[in-house]
Parts: structure tokens; C-alpha cells; sequence
């Protein structure tokens, strides 16, 4: 059974995951770690964690389950820092947001007999905000958790054990499993969850441009301006990695969107605009 | 005071407008018009409106103040109508979402000593679906009511009394009053109202042809994509006249997103992109 857990990262979605460990009843040790002075106290203070570690790779070394909570980049880096040091009685996980670049690391580095096992995971969950602060043992509950395991990987058979004891953990803090594979994973992704971001980036950055001089405007557009763009508050530093390993895939849904826009733009007095709103309300139709 | 106020039109405003009305204390009698066999007997039921008037020519004749919530294109009709059965102790005021055509008929219809008033209104408030089963007291509250009413138009005496009554109701019901004139309305909610709902048709139409065989992965895109596409769900019967009445404006409003996409996806590696993301961040920034 997994009993030591290692939270490398406890920003918003690390944190999140300790507190859902512990509330779904994990009864096992979770170490926390964070980069910078003071990393990691929020995530202490709030029972994410019960103890912050100093040092990344000892903390690794000393866990059964280390789940990776840091961007992407850094995600990839720490996978080359430990798969030399870890044994095959250990997982790595990650929540990255892409899936390409990390799966084929897991593939190189990981998941041998000789190796560690790495279980590549990305729960689709989030807020347009991040830090320890915002922190929830709720925010996993009726999400979707994809996984983009390789059955081709042989790994060693405690590291198929943690996999599948890893796997019994996502279920029990309320989230919902599937399996794709790395390439379809990072396409659907940037049609259901990097379009919505972009788009409202850009209807926000526009909007800014438009009426942001005149502040008590904004309110006049109210709940649906608000949620339209309302991810327009995610930072930069949250989606620079995911632009840039996730890039052809969002370019080809960005350049859908654009095409789509001018249809209806050209047709906003033909009988195609009813067409767009039909095939707009089946989409949203449950 | 006002003393009889009619609702033409008993849907999702119509009924809203009666509750809210009566939440705020209003004493008088209201009634309800809508079209169509057992038109507004929901809004009697749910005790929007006294009575429900059969004739809606005959219930606005006898009425201090005839509240137009019907589409733009009947809302001219209505006005055409009643410009020469009403008499100068009247007013007639409406909540179209385009301002343009229905002011300019205010002004050639109404608005004389001898006419009725009339004055162009504009609640920000509403529901992706309409109908009078989701009317509720709340709707108008803290949301913004614009007028676009003209300085120069001459009213008779009492016209003025009821613009002047009228305007005090909506700030009863919570409601923020903001006067625009009605061009600077139109283009104003082409940016703020019109460019979001034809945003989210776009995108949930797209998504729709991406996605729309698997809905297991519509679950995938979790808050964001529910709420990036909620506007999806209005029905193209809405957004018809919408469309019709403000055209030009709303085409360069979807015009300059298709710009703004397109400039981010060729920026998704380059430091532009870190600028878009800023200047949305103002935009969400109060």
C-alpha cells in the first residue's frame, strides 16, 4: 500500500490534492515541497501537507508516490533529476496540462523494469487564479482525471501496483478516470480546454482595448461578460508552457474558431445564422 | 403617480419585470398581454400580473405606462400602433436590446405634446433561456438599465411625470440606471453583449463538430467550458432581431476578435503573447 506521499509543488493544485487525500482518508505521510523561501508553509498551515521538505530530490528519494505539481518545463526537468535516483518500487505522477512531451519522457526515462514507474495524469481542474491559498479539497470532485499510460511500458510489479493503487486514490477523492493516449489527449485538450483559454484572452485583452477606459462599462455586459471572460485573469505563467508544447494543436483550433467567427459575421442576416445557433444549442444540450 | 401598468409580452422579462415590480412594493394594478392560446397564464400563476388581457391594443389604452418586453422587430410593430390610440397622460417604454431603430421611431412616433411618451430601455439582464417559468424578482437587481432617451424630444407634462415615475421604479427594483445615447448603446453592447453571445454560438458550435460524437469528453473541459459556452444554449429566436438591427456594429466587433485570434496564434512562442495576457488581466483587474 502507498503510505508516504511526496507533493513536489504546492501551489493551487498541489495543495488541493493533499487536502483531498486527506479528506477522501489517506492515512499515510504527505511531504510537501515548494521552491523559494518559506515554500510550502500555506499548504502546512492548511493540513495539505504535514511536513515541507527542503530538498526536492531527498524527499522523492524517500517516498513511495511522487506527484509532480510544478509547470511543465519544470515537470520534464525533475523527471531527468529522478529517474536516476529512484527505484522500481517507486511512481512518479504529474498533473501537466499537456501530455506529449512528458509521455515520451516517461517512455525514455521511466517505466522499465529497472525503473521507477511514471504515470502520466492530467485532472482538468483548475481556477483562472493559482496558489496554495486557493486551495480545496473539493476542486477534484466530478472532474475528470485523464491518464495517458502506454500499455506497451513493462514496468516492475510493485511499479504496476502503485499505479493501480494511484489510481484508486484519484477515484477516492471523487474524480473520474479516463485513459487516451498522449497524442489524442493533447489534441481534445486544445479543442475543450486551451481554445475556451484563448479565446478568452483575446476577447478580454480586445475588451480592455475597447472599454477599458470607461470602467463602469464593464458591468453594463454582466453575468455573461463576466464569464466570458473570466479566464482572462489566468496568468501568463500558468499557459506560456502549454503554448509552447502544445502549439500546432492550438493554432489549428484557433484558426477554426477565426473561421467560424467570420461565417457568422458574414451571415448575421442569412439563414445560416439559425444554422450556427441549432448546431450551438445541440452541443449544449445535455 | 403611476396607478395601471401593462406588460406586453409575458416571457422571461415580461414576467420578471411583474415579480420584481411587486417585490419593490408596487401598489397599483398590472397587466399582462402575451400572444398565442393561454398566452401569460403562467405569469397570472405565478403572480406576475393581475389579470391577463386578451386585446393588447385595448389593455395599453387603458394603462398609465405600457412596458414593451416583446422581439425588436414587434416591439416597432407595437409602436406603430399605438402611437395614434394613446394620448399625451401616457407612456410607452420597452427593454430591446438594440436601441437604434426603436429610439428613432420613439422620436418620429412619440415625444410630442400630443403623443404619447416613450422611452427606450435597455435592461442587461436575462437568462440563456427564456420563458416566464424562469421569470424571477431578482433578475434586474444590481444590473444595468440603460435609456436612451433624447434631450431635445418636447413630451407633454405628464409624459415627462411618467419618464420621471418610471425611472424611479426601475432604481427600485435594484436596478442601475445609465443614459447612453443610442448609438454609443449600440455599439457599446455590440462589444460587451453582442461579441460574447456570438462568441460562445461560435465555439459551441465548432465543439460541436469536434466533439459532439463523444459527450463523455464535453466533461473534459469541466467549469471553463461550461461556462465559455452557456451562451451557446440561446435560441436562435433571441438573437434574430439582434442580429438584423445592429449588424455593422457587431460585424467589426467579430471582426477585431478574428484579428485578436489570429494575432495570438501566430504569437503562441513569441513574447507577444505574455502582452495579450497582461492586457486581459487588466480587463478582469476592478
Amino acid at each position: 500500500m502507498i503510505e508516504r506521499i511526496a507533493i513536489l509543488g504546492t501551489g493551487l493544485l498541489g495543495t488541493s490534492l493533499g487536502l483531498a487525500l486527506r479528506g477522501a482518508g489517506f492515512k499515510g505521510s504527505i511531504a510537501g515541497w515548494n521552491r523559494g523561501a518559506g515554500g510550502g508553509r500555506e499548504a502546512l498551515a492548511m493540513g495539505a501537507v504535514d511536513v515541507i521538505a527542503t530538498d526536492a530530490i531527498a524527499v522523492a528519494r524517500a517516498s513511495d508516490v511522487v506527484v509532480l505539481c510544478v509547470p511543465i518545463y519544470s515537470t520534464l526537468d525533475y523527471m531527468e533529476q529522478l529517474a536516476p535516483v529512484l527505484t522500481p518500487r517507486q511512481l512518479v505522477t504529474d498533473v501537466g496540462s499537456t501530455k506529449g512531451q512528458i509521455t515520451a519522457a516517461a517512455g525514455r526515462l521511466f517505466n522499465t523494469p529497472e525503473h521507477a514507474a511514471f504515470l502520466p495524469g492530467h485532472p482538468m481542474a483548475g481556477k483562472e487564479r493559482g496558489g496554495a491559498a486557493l486551495g480545496e479539497a473539493g476542486l477534484f470532485r466530478g472532474a475528470v482525471w485523464l491518464f495517458t499510460d502506454d500499455p506497451e511500458w513493462k514496468r516492475s510489479a510493485r511499479g504496476a501496483e502503485l499505479v493501480s493503487e494511484w489510481r484508486g486514490l484519484v477515484a477516492a477523492i471523487g474524480s473520474r478516470v479516463i485513459d487516451v493516449d498522449a497524442e489524442r489527449h493533447d489534441e481534445l485538450v486544445a479543442w475543450v480546454s486551451h481554445l475556451p483559454q484563448f479565446t478568452a484572452t483575446a476577447l478580454s485583452s480586445l475588451l480592455e482595448d475597447q472599454v477599458g477606459d470607461a470602467p463602469e462599462l464593464k458591468h453594463v455586459g454582466g453575468r455573461a461578460l463576466r464569464e466570458m471572460t473570466r479566464l482572462g485573469a489566468s496568468p501568463f505563467s500558468m499557459w506560456r508552457d502549454i503554448a509552447h508544447t502544445n502549439t500546432a494543436a492550438i493554432e489549428a483550433a484557433l484558426h477554426a474558431l477565426e473561421q467560424r467567427l467570420a461565417y457568422i459575421r458574414e451571415n448575421l442576416r442569412t439563414p445560416a445564422l439559425r444554422e450556427e445557433f441549432e448546431r450551438a444549442n445541440t452541443f449544449r444540450r445535455e
